[in-house]
């Protein structure tokens, strides 16, 4: 059982809810902007390998973040779909670099062969690269729908928490510590940049879609570390706990590959101990923002079942 | 000899004055931004394999054009100085994710062994992805040095001329293609993408950075159509008349590989010949602007000279 669960008001019939409504936008969106447009579509396979790499699959989780913080500060919903699926590019295109040969070498991802098992390696290494490019396409529409400084901030948080002070140097880091004892230390700040950065990004940038105090800022970025850094210890449980079938990738890569994990750090019991700490401390920051001031413009029920979700789920 | 030449008044004295100024700027911003912020550097050897494949090396052709382009407009150069460090990392990373044995496997670049042979293939594909996010960190600083309309759309093209309907779709046509027998139309559409796409695109983002008519808009695209096909005419051109050693980059692979060329489909005279005849178009657009209403504020010297060094390059 849990140690922290979400506040008794949230039934979770009503994230389902939230969920499957918010969902239905976002796969919409990617569905009609992934690499399709009518007037020039992508190339000599190219928007199929990149269709395939981001649809039909995937929890969504850094969209829901997205849009559950647009909406905890009232935000532009149009900037925050485009946000959303942004930062979903960005992650599938990680994932489909990640499973190459030359990284991770794995064959199964959501289920299905890999992007450089279906499309050859060449292909793949193209898809990942247009649609990182793509991911900014999508932040910077030419028309009013997202004010400039809007869009403009969005790309600048976006490429910060991409590169090499975010995902590409956690991946850096992961690369260079296969095998080695890392201690506690440099786990988080590997996670904190290979998976949190992200995550927490996502978070930031839906808050950016709309006005907010920076007591709330402050209380959003706070919680985007706490799930971000509360997913991989989550992740790294799963790894030995769950199957492949589960989980929709191989299970139990992390311990073949003798790389340094939460598990393998702290135990299997710790670990879970620790999810849970990090979970409250997410709830801990969203209650400052429902304190605030202007709460009637604030509903961090999304973020909070959304926290309790991704902590709690079996895959 | 050139059919065409640059206007008498251009000496190519002038141009290198001019190019040494300009290159002192690139390399310094460059050499101070890639991957090493004092507070953050990038992690694990992700930094050395970034700053390898960006530092010491390349004519910084798109740089001069960004530059050249603003000039041309009376744009702000501060605005220009970080779109022409941008193009210049997207043409980076897209040269070292090239290379890789996946694609052209090629092991020699600027006269320097590739990324992924001096760093591995794992580190080449982190430091180009990296290179990509970074590019658009670039051109969105946090401060008024450039405003936001003109960070976001400075984005928008960069990021449309990176992916799929730009660089990364004509590299996709690229692998298609191998060993097939491209016509005349194919064999464009493949450069008008694969090259041809960034190299306008930084004329475009430099007449970005400052008021411009739309006849002038529209001249200057033309004119980064005409130079970068020719750009890619020339480079088929030296693929088979110059040696390694001199073009700093394995001589005659085009070839070696099977891959259609200019040069394959016109021979090598027509192919001369037509690259005369881009730059002729290259010059005739320029004219346009030379010849437009408020001519004082343009200054069209650096894109002829550019774009007739471009053509009868050696190397």
């Amino acid at each position: 059982m849990p140690l922290t669960s979400a506040p008794e008001k949230l039934s979770p019939f009503r994230l389902g809810d939230w969920t499957t409504q918010q969902l239905a936008n976002v796969e919409q969106a990617l569905t009609r902007w992934v690499a399709c447009p009518k007037d020039a579509p992508a190339p000599a396979g190219l928007g199929d390998a990149m269709r395939y790499a981001v649809l039909d699959g995937g929890k969504r989780l850094r969209p829901l973040l997205v849009l559950a913080a647009c909406e905890a500060v009232g935000g532009n919903p149009q900037a925050a779909l485009r946000a959303a699926c942004a930062v979903e590019l960005i992650h599938a295109y990680s994932l489909v670099h990640d499973d190459m040969p030359c990284m991770d070498n794995d064959v199964l991802r959501r289920g299905k062969p890999t992007v450089h098992v279906q499309f050859g390696e060449a292909q793949a290494l193209l898809a990942g690269d247009a649609l990182q490019a793509l991911a900014f396409e999508f932040l910077t529409p030419d028309d009013d729908s997202v004010d400039a400084p809007t869009q403009a901030r969005l790309c600048r948080m976006l490429a910060q928490a991409a590169g090499f002070q975010g995902m590409a140097g956690g991946q850096a880091i992961d690369l260079a510590s296969v095998g080695l004892p890392l201690n506690s230390v440099q786990l988080h700040e590997m996670h904190r940049l290979k998976t949190g950065a992200l995550l927490q990004a996502s978070v930031m940038m839906g808050a950016s879609c709309g006005p907010a105090l920076a007591a709330v800022r402050d209380a959003l970025r706070d919680y985007g570390a706490a799930v971000g850094l509360a997913f991989q210890v989550v992740d790294d449980i799963l790894d030995v706990t769950a199957d492949s079938a589960t989980l929709g990738k191989t299970a139990g890569k992390d311990a073949a590959q003798d790389k340094p994990t939460f598990v393998s750090l702290m135990g299997l019991d710790a670990s879970r101990h620790y999810a849970q700490e990090l979970l409250a401390r997410a709830f801990t920051s969203l209650s400052v923002i429902d304190a605030s001031h202007d709460k009637g413009r604030h509903n961090t029920d999304a973020l909070h079942a959304l926290a309790d979700m991704l902590v709690n789920r079996g895959h």
